[in-house]
């Protein structure tokens, strides 16, 4: 099976087991709605990526870590939404969960995918443990290690807190808002195959902050249509972008130059060259995104 | 150290590791100011008190399940106070988090202690594989059982949700608003001392439905300086509470009834008695509240 199939299929699962006769319909289907149809999946995408670096030994286990991974990315689009946040109306191309069914069915959404998210978690960490992949000792490391990608001090909800203070020291938000969790998943796809995981944190950290450069370029410069949710929202918001700092062409060569460090951060395994061929693949994509919009917009202003 | 100390030192502990530099200051005393000062505590004492008929075999791992129990109830209140749902000005005697400090880390509050409540049972949990008390292959039931408290179908979350919905399943939106939080704190308690805990849910039930009885009372008849809590939200939000259905004797004749029931439910252990007498002096607590609030209206209104 493909990595895509394989993320939805597990993902599939995860919201499924919600359904019963006795769940409240809205939350039910507000619940499905925040999943599907997902954006580009690459959270968990990289889970899968560096598990395979080691053959991936242990598939549920995988599968597990990769849906807690996107079930909190999810979870993170709801809550950063609602309109004490962002106020968003779209989001992956359809209206955003508090537009479509209200902010209290938006807040409990996110609520429960952050639960999901932990279930599915503990199934993988328990099924490495009962299988052998994992010592029961170190088992904790699955919890540690996502905690950390969502939690304080310095994960998702750290990074949206500091929108909330005064003076935001722009490293500290940016690692924490996006960074953090992509670290969490390349770690957690470590882990998954019994690894210690700790030396893939910077593989996770280059291309979290890869992806945040190439979404700043497509938020400054970017169509509604080709994004799934508006454009223009973090100067709207006056929230740190790159591509407003560096200008284009600055951003890109920060893009390229993320990428480079992305390839010479994969740490030796036995399958290394496949994680690198994956990342180079995911970067020509994020390169490509961002100079077809810098070209749109240079015949645009030279017409 | 006696219950209520040992419950205020963990949650002080597992507060505390959110603590760094590194953290965003709103979040971190937001965070704070949710769990600290607490309300009666009486899902983790719940906890203690059944691990306690078993003798308490591994008190790391029932401080642990009581943590993320109350943890849990804490991220329930500050979100159920939010403006989209009760928009509540009080909370335990203190402005609600929102009040305190703002929408965004409100939200963001709820969403770090839900997290923060999975970690702490990670830890518990392997804690207990580690240590023998549980089988890995079943140690995954800490988790089951605390989403199945939190989430859908019929957790708290699921109670929640209901209020969204045009018609509401009378007894499922109750069992599950306040009773399956309890239900989970009487389960978890049990497999903290290595038992398999289903034996225990009827008795969280009851004492569940008890408490909530009590607090219909106290919302319908009391003063915001009893309850830490404006009293008449129930009315105000058109939401079932049983004093206004049954009068007030016939809810004093309910609670009575659910606390022989409760008494009644204590499955065979080794300190049953010491499980009972817990909960009849937690009953003629709840007791003698509503009592001494009728009586004060009786007195108000022949007066």
């Amino acid at each position: 099976m493909d990595s895509d199939r394989r993320i939805e299929r597990v993902l599939l699962v995860a919201i499924e087991s919600l359904s019963s006769p006795a769940s409240p319909p809205g939350l039910l289907a507000a619940t499905h709605h925040a999943v599907f149809p997902g954006g580009a999946r690459i959270r968990p995408r990289l889970c899968l990526a560096v598990a395979a670096a080691y053959g991936d030994p242990a598939p549920e286990v995988t599968d597990a870590v990769a849906a807690a991974v996107e079930l909190i990315h999810c979870a993170s689009l709801v809550h950063d939404d609602l309109p004490c946040f962002d106020d968003a109306p779209l989001r992956r191309g359809q209206p955003s969960v508090h537009r479509a069914f209200g902010e209290p069915l938006a807040v409990l959404t996110g609520d429960q995918l952050i639960v999901l998210a932990f279930e599915a978690l503990a199934r993988g960490a328990f099924h490495a443990v009962a299988s052998g992949v994992m010592d029961a000792r170190k088992a904790v490391r699955f919890f540690e290690v996502l905690a950390a990608g969502v939690g304080m001090p310095q994960g998702i909800i750290a990074g949206q807190a500091w929108e909330s203070e005064g003076k935001v020291p722009l490293a500290t938000y940016r690692r924490a808002k996006t960074g953090a969790l992509f670290e969490a998943a390349a770690v957690l796809g470590a882990l998954s195959a019994g690894q210690d995981g700790g030396a893939w944190g910077a593989l996770g950290q280059r291309i979290g902050e890869a992806y945040q450069v190439a979404d700043d370029v497509l938020d400054l410069i970017g169509q509604p249509e080709d994004m799934g949710k508006p454009a223009g929202r973090d100067g709207a918001l006056g929230r740190p972008n790159t591509a407003m700092e560096l200008g284009l062409s600055g951003t890109t060569r920060l893009l390229q130059r993320l990428i480079q460090d992305a390839l010479e951060s994969v740490p030796t395994c036995p399958r290394a060259d496949d994680v690198r061929s994956w990342a180079m693949e995911l970067g020509d994509r994020l390169m490509s995104a961002c100079r077809s919009r810098v070209a749109g917009v240079a015949a645009a202003s030279s017409a």
